[in-house]
């Protein structure tokens, strides 16, 4: 029977979710999880004890529970239930007090509240993704951070959003097309940019199945046409010396990371 | 002086990120940070270590460092620097492996990378996002698996993205506009998914604001306008009983995790 495990916050529980996600992926088993947000009275909390204590009366087994809880009244209640406790904001907060000579003084939602600064220039940065996706439009290409370049289905748009979503970086993306392929150039408005463009490339086999799934059975989507494009494409991104990554077995987060790695441009963080 | 602080990781360190950052947020302090994703060699390892030394060197205090490092030779050149290591990852595998009875197996890349299943429905939904925008087609209403409702610039769009990013929700969004208002109603495929639809609103002076930066002294962003158009929505969410939120002072992350709480749709975690 997979192991049951709980994420509880009085806020969103994302944070309680990423680091319970992150320590549970160390191990070769599957868990059933449920997620819990907004636990923020103490009827509530009475509540998820309830949840929690049932779960072990029917499976036999303590669950796991991961929480990132702000309040100590809170806290509390949970830390009374039959769950296994794995509390690591304040495994963590103690020792930083000391080392650091201040009290903590918690606030709830300042994790991810929009008391965060910066929190507007994110949106901003999210509008402008979208704004500017796929060149729809080469008008705001001066006030990006970056443009990614690429064949159509490469990646660009979910990294686009990807980095403007988790690191407020304004991202524009420019695709290629099959009647590029005969004249391969970059338009002026990415000339004139130059240092903020970012080649994406893919395995033409991969990308011939992307775009079966899109379009069956079309020239744009034969291996032929892949295979081509793909080509045409990297050959630019050498002669231009635009730098480039290869997307095939990478996820949207490992893409952006190593785009801002790669470029030096700075991580905002929300 | 502000404290220094280092993210690490072997991976793309959006876990050491996220679990430092909720940490530090607990105190009342300016914290300066940097971020080193990809330490997957030995020679990348003692590079760090010597960044890390020459921070205590050139400040005179032990800079904090967040890691999550799967790999042990790595952790173990990390670990002789002269930061203050916060390891998380490992500070509770261990007790997790005596619970569990099962020895941890670190592999890395399982967080962040797209070994992880359900990668592609993800890509999906932020596919799904972006084409169902802003009402731009009604085609695909009934694939959806939330739509959100709501005048113009009250957060549809980022809250899709984010729904789609990180939870794998297909969300569409739809908008009311000026020309509605004489006589708001449903499209028919809206209706016919009407246990798919949540509304947004937000503060007509909050609205008023963010219109006037997109188009100033228009009809559009007008005070009057934004309170004529926030009255008449609201009114149709309560005549068509459609569940719906306040985005005014919240983030993109609370109002995604208050929707999911609301409409009990289940979080894909990626």
């Amino acid at each position: 029977m997979a192991p049951k495990v709980f994420y509880i916050s009085d806020g969103t529980a994302i944070t309680a979710e990423v680091f319970g996600h992150a320590v549970l992926s160390q191990f070769p088993l599957e868990f059933e999880s449920l997620t819990i947000p907004f636990v923020e009275t103490l009827a509530k909390a009475e509540n998820v004890k309830r949840q929690i204590n049932d779960c072990f009366i029917t499976t036999g087994e303590r669950p796991l529970v991961f929480h990132s809880i702000v309040k100590p009244e809170i806290r509390d209640i949970i830390y009374s239930s039959e769950g296994l406790d794995y509390d690591f904001l304040n495994t963590f907060v103690a020792p930083l007090e000391q080392h650091l000579g201040v009290s903590a003084s918690p606030v709830l939602h300042r994790t991810h509240g929009k008391a965060n600064h910066g929190y507007e220039a994110r949106i901003d940065a999210i509008n402008f993704a979208m704004d500017n996706d796929d060149g729809q439009t080469m008008k705001h290409m001066d006030q990006a951070d970056l443009i990614l370049l690429g064949v159509s289905r490469c990646g660009k748009t979910p990294s686009s959003l990807y980095l403007s979503m988790q690191f407020g970086i304004k991202a524009a993306n420019y695709p290629f097309t099959e009647d590029d392929m005969d004249n391969l150039k970059l338009p002026e408005a990415l000339k004139r940019n130059k240092k903020k463009l970012f080649g994406l490339t893919i395995d033409p086999v991969r990308l011939h199945e992307i775009r079966q799934s899109r379009m069956e059975n079309s020239r744009y989507s034969s291996l032929k046409q892949c295979r081509l494009e793909v080509k045409e494409v990297e050959m630019m991104f050498k002669r231009e010396r635009i730098p480039y990554i290869d997307t095939t077995n990478h996820s949207v987060e490992e893409i952006a990371t190593k785009i801002l790695d790669v470029t030096g441009l700075e991580r905002h963080m929300f």
